[in-house]
């Protein structure tokens, strides 16, 4: 139940393109992805204390400051979208963890909101 | 005058609190402390693509990502409560990066948190 | 259920020393305490893919590269001897990681071994 | 003899295969593949403190929370299969590390095993 | 004119190729790039307190310690490469950081070195 | 003879204060202590391609992006004193790194060289 909770939610907030970084993961190692899909989407991302798009904003400031995980950072700036954030609150984000994630780890993270929004036209 | 701009909004930010960080900073690298006033405080959070509480909300998410940065965590913790964050948003926030920067990092930025309530009594 | 089931398991494993670690978790985030002992606790540890000793190995070289979770460190090379490690395990698992994470991440580390079986007598 | 003894080891933990790793380093930096091959494989492998599975165990553990190190992740999962290390030893250790490095350091980690394993057919 | 300050010596610095890289941030964010001109490169690498040979170093060592940030590492082994840094000077920067930031991390960044000096033939 | 001549490197370099941090690790694992005395004091320090200012300056910037290595970088700025860097090349030298690893790692960084330039009166 927890798993189809977060699954639903994780289809929702992604808007259905998420499940092609799943399908990999559930090739080689099945419970992985269902304690992904239990744990962040269905414990969390089913919470109201911070709205969608406060959450999805807080998510990319700590998938920036990681610094290696475009791959996450391209989904959640789509989930961004998703919920409503806007380009400029999008770039106003990375812009602000310049002074404390460095620019090279902001750098990284503007050239994937720039490949998002190209790729949208 | 960026510098003054800065440290206006820096204290104002705050609320006088952060002085006392900054001042031994002055005294071994003015230059240095200068830079902080100018660029962050200065340049970026004067700017109004953000909301204050989002900003700071965003700043506490990547502060705790890097895990060694407990002491500007302090600060902006209570920062955010100036700037009208509650105490289940801050909680809120830390408890969602859970799935991204791990349980270690969160946990001493947690207790942060549990400090800064505990000194406000 | 989940909880009861991984309090459990985080009670046995660190032979009831956590809870002194969780209580002011508990105190300031109730649901943030609950989820640490309902994923990695009552999902992960209570697996048996790995044996105890492997899984507390491996969580040690995790904590060890990122290089500020001490506390979390100290709690889980206590769990690892409860679970049958001898010195030599630990102090050779966290000098094998001085090729990987670099010698000051494998210091620290050290000194908290060092710091436990001091305390131990 | 650091040097060969390590080398040695390296052959043979990497059944051959890390050598394509190796030459394009001694081709820029020679001193710099020799201290490879004399610290880690010809002083830390070649140890019997911990025995081969758990130290490349331990080796992936550290590597999945370094986040960047995937080039290195993929040689050490080959060698860890070499060691006798299963699938599901594997994916679990990874599987594992979600607690502590967060999930996106374990999804990167854990396409890499796919990968190895895809090429294993 | 702090920006075409920064611009100017950005240009100088890396000898008209960065440019390639500010395009697309400029494009996607342009107070973001406008922040990159000002701040680094307007007021950081104008100082004189440091040669900026010694300067190049000191960023390539934090460079290669982030891990991820491969672009900009080749940057700055290019604008070292300007200020007088020789091959062998940046190969010890690199192994000497081995100790510190642990293999990983240094042997893609020795990688990016080789890069740099394969187009330059 | 690698250890005997990487310990009398490390008394040289860190003026015999060093000592005092090997005890600990020498106590608790001798080979990790007799590693950092074999490799990066006898192996790396004894190298000429880089003056030891240089190569004190290079360690400084990694640990200060490592963000969490405040022991060993006071013991390297010691040692960065005793090679013959300036107050000034200190700071500037982490000011510069504000760009790339952020200002918390720099802010953390810098009260260490306040603490070190304060005990030596």
């Amino acid at each position: 139940m927890r798993y189809s909770k977060g699954k639903k939610e994780f289809d929702r907030i992604t808007n259905g393109e998420g499940e092609k970084m799943m399908q990999p993961l559930r090739d080689i190692a099945p419970d992985f992805e269902r304690f992904i899909m239990e744990y962040p989407f269905g414990d969390l991302y089913t919470r109201t204390e911070l709205d969608l798009k406060t959450r999805e904003l807080i998510t990319i400031a700590s998938l920036t400051t990681l610094g290696y995980a475009l791959p996450q950072l391209k989904l959640h700036i789509k989930a961004a979208i998703e919920a409503g954030c806007t380009k400029s609150e999008l770039t106003e984000t990375i812009t602000q963890l310049s002074a404390y994630a460095g620019f090279p780890a902001c750098i990284n993270a503007m050239m994937v909101v720039k490949e998002v929004f190209d790729e949208m036209g």
